[in-house]
């Protein structure tokens, strides 16, 4: 239980509203900035303003995912105006107050390393990369449905990568019938794709084993399907690739041979905003009451 | 091969474009009636008009999956006209010569009784109804991570009926990482779903088993998704109802209590065209290689 | 619950022990003949002699699956006399009890008809099949591991016949890691055999499908792995017969070729008696509940 | 391919047998001391002693898994001898040649060291073990098969570690049917845990989380299967523990308890030595050929 805790929530999308229920739900108290149009009312929410937050007395600050841009805006899906989180505004944080966001880039950083706070970057963690990788790879499932017209069953599918997200997309894909090759650098990931079923590969071979391939998702956030792969692919086949902006295909070419490429980003948030505010809300909570102990008179 | 095989093909959709190509690629002779706007070139296929066939050479007619609508004519999706299959053509046919449809109703049936020629209803043999589960749940999968906001992994799924396509249904999302029940009625039928790791529970007793699901999927064409059951269900789950028009839910009451309920027929078409018409294409094969033998000079 | 439900329990081994103890908690009365060398207390369990059992009340009787042989005999594992089942003994019994077996032969099938009985073998159920398939393939998974010397996992496994027993086979081999192969005849079970992931042939073209075979497994029974199959198999391959004497495989023939091959009967009370037992009781149970309804005074 | 290629291999079990053929058919010319009982003839290799190998010409030596004892004596199961690893021999190898051994112990460490050659503990490497849990987890099934009258199937597993073995163990009992709880101490193992469908636990709840247990498997080579744990477990429940000498099990305590318990050391070797050989060569000549390149006229 969260009780006592005292946390401000500024901007975010579908996922900040799960993350608030659940967070209610444990009996903290909450100061909610930018979600004007949200209708529901939720039992130990409040709508405010930055500027009416009982700032020094917050445990945690959650940041929508992308976190802020390089001004310090933020995202808000609820509101029809982004909250901007300014040094000011951060330097009347108590120390030990704790920021979360998903993602963070230079000013976020930056800002929270000149004011002494604590920044966790939730997307770093590798348990919630892994919890992560099952909204993301029905995500993929999905696209790979809706833009072929055959099934994935019995097709042929090559995986690139087998990280926190490869593994997942491996295990779905062959699950549901597809034949699953998967390309991998580390010698003790190839025998992890054999002991799993999967045909293994070395992903510097990868021109070599896109012959027969219908679906390639890659995972790899490095230009790793690039002309010598593309020009070996069937015309009929897509590409779906999952690494951050900008992929690891050369979509350019991709396009002047025929081959449909697409970089799917943020699939999380998209197809299951429930799920994913579920996974930060939990992580968030664990990472409270580790730090903080558990309070309230019980 | 089907060398010599001549066959007329009459309307039709994306399925059919499929079926074409692969009976072409067997050697076989086709006539395309309702096909002006297809572009492609296809050896071996003739676009032409009902009255230009070669009626009396004809080894089979292939109509569109469902079969004509109660004056005859027949849907064509690569024209702006619908061909008519009238009494007068149909008996310039040979007696040898098999009708294939997907579905069939009372005009069509009675056209062939009177004609004395044999009609095929591909939809009512196992063999395709097994196959075409494959791609409906697909299309069942894609309906069920677009129209919820959390994932099928993890999630309580309930399915109904255990025939061909609901054995299909089960393991898909069973694979996927939900938790799933099956209701049946037959002994045998709890037995396997026991067998293959599922929850097995007596139809009779839906209404004790879906207080706890997210999912609701429906195979059995009776309306058996009542009232009773629907009150019983968490307002968040969804209903995806396959079973033939007009499905076993009632639509109505699901509405008034807001839960979402989807009627969804004709996935297979929908989804993956290429692989449907594959499966027809390969059964319409061996149905007249079983009848007719082999021919050609070989 | 089985209160006022009297049994009578004749012979049998450790699967009838387990039936015994489920009964006895369902809290019905049983008398146990040829349970002497049985040490365990069971409340609820009497154990009697044939002529001391109160015939005419009893609601059921449960021989050891094998039922008798063709003197009246039963099996008793607890024993070293084996109980007889006479026409006297028979007669005495009340119309309404139902007699039940594993299997039966001439001898019993005669008795009961001559009295009147109802004789319910319970090996003819499907659902009985099936649950027992389970505990079958564990055991046909044991006899692969000790009985050769590589891996199941990557194994290329044929397994023959697609019903009760083949489809559990199929299954599990598949789940081990095997490349597992299905011969069947249906075109129903060929494209289900599909469906499920596993490489359909028809079983008329088993000889050119067994090459690279290192594990065949067969359910059919009917001599079916002849000579031309066997002489097509490599020589480290090994067979393993399932069906029920004298099983489908040429055992002289691949003894000659040095191919180890093994009939492997009454695999469930060899393996897993404790299960085997349960699902027999449960099944008697609920034949006893349906016929005869609940008792007792609650 | 090894041409060109001089191994010593020197004792060893029927891994090694394996592990000579395969090097034999990759071409490499093979040196064998202790093998005398071995019939078999393969091309390539030469029975000999261990003063009659051309020390200094060898790319390899090869020991048997479990290395040498602590006086350098090396088994060899087919022979009646142990030959033995001394100083004097070892300093007779060229700087280049490398040692491979399963696992090492103080003498066989010190003595490449002094010697300055390059050793190579096969099961430390993460590929090795990987491959190797494969076979360790047949064995495993067998056992569970063996030693329990109950299925897998339907049965409580819990399952401890998610390493190397961890990770194939808590997968296969899954693949049977069992219900499967892991336990493990790391965020990113739980995630996965959760994303591959077993129930997972932090391992310090260890003895909350036994009471429904029917088969426990350890994988952790730590004394975390202690009374506390234990007194939990029901009395027909099963412990089968992986980990090394003296695996983590408290077994006098287990035996007590009247529980069964078994540590189950060397799987592989046991259950599928053709397997666990194959794994080993293609390791060694993957080695081989990284470090001194593909050699030959070719
Ligand atoms: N589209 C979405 O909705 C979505 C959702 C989640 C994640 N993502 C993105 O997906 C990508 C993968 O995420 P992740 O969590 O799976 O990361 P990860 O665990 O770090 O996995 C990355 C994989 O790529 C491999 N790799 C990295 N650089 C490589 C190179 N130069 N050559 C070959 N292989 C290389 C890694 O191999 P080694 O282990 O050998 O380095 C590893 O197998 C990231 O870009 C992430 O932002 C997208
Ligand atoms: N939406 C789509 O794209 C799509 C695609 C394919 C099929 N379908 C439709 O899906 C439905 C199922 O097709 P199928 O091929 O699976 O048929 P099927 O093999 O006949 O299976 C029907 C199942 O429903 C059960 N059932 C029938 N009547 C019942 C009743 N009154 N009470 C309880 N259970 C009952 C059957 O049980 P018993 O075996 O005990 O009778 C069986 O388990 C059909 O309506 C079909 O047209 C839709
Ligand atoms: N070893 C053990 O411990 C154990 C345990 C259980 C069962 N069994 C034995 O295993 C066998 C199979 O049992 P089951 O319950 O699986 O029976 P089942 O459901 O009747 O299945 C038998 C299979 O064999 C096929 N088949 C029968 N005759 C054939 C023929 N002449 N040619 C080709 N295929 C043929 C059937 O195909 P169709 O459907 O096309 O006829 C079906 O696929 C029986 O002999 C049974 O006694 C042994
Ligand atoms: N019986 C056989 O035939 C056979 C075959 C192969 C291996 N083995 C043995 O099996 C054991 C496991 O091998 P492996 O290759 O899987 O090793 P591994 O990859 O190192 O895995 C060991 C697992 O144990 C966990 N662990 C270690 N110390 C722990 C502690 N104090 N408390 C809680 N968890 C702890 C590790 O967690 P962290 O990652 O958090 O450290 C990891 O999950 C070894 O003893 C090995 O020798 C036996």
């Amino acid at each position: 239980m969260l009780t006592d805790f005292q946390i401000g929530v500024l901007g975010g999308d579908a996922r900040q509203l799960q993350i608030i229920k659940k967070l209610c739900d444990a009996d903290a108290t909450l100061y909610l900035v930018g979600f004007e149009e949200l209708d529901e009312e939720i039992p130990g929410a409040i709508k405010t303003e930055m500027d009416d937050i009982p700032t020094g007395e917050l445990d945690a600050v959650i940041l929508p995912v992308p976190g802020t841009d390089q001004e310090g805006y933020l995202d808000s899906h609820f509101s029809n105006y982004s909250p901007q989180l300014t040094k000011e505004w951060v330097q009347k944080l108590n120390r030990s107050c704790t920021i979360f966001t998903g993602i963070t880039r230079d000013y976020l950083t930056d800002l929270c390393e000149e004011s002494n706070l604590q920044l966790v970057p939730l997307f770093n963690r590798d348990d919630v990369a892994i919890y992560n990788s099952i909204p993301t790879v029905e995500g993929t499932v999905m696209m790979a449905i809706q833009y072929t017209d055959f099934t994935i069953h019995n097709s042929n599918v090559v995986t690139l990568g087998f990280g926190r997200t490869g593994k997942t997309v491996a295990r779905i894909f062959q699950a549901l019938g597809a034949n699953v090759k998967v390309g991998a650098r580390r010698q003790s990931d190839l025998a992890r794709i054999f002991e799993m079923g999967f045909e293994p590969f070395h992903i510097n071979d990868l021109s070599d084993h896109v012959e027969e391939c219908d679906i390639l998702i890659n995972t790899v956030p490095h230009p790793i399907v690039n002309v010598k792969v593309i020009q070996n692919m069937q015309l009929h086949s897509i590409i779906i690739d999952l690494a951050s902006k900008p992929g690891g295909t050369d979509f350019r070419y991709a396009k002047r041979r025929g081959i449909k490429a697409i970089l799917a980003p943020g699939l999380p948030g998209m197809v299951a905003p429930k799920t994913a505010g579920d996974i930060l809300a939990s992580v968030i909570s664990q990472i409270l009451l580790e730090e903080k102990g558990e309070r309230g008179n019980y």
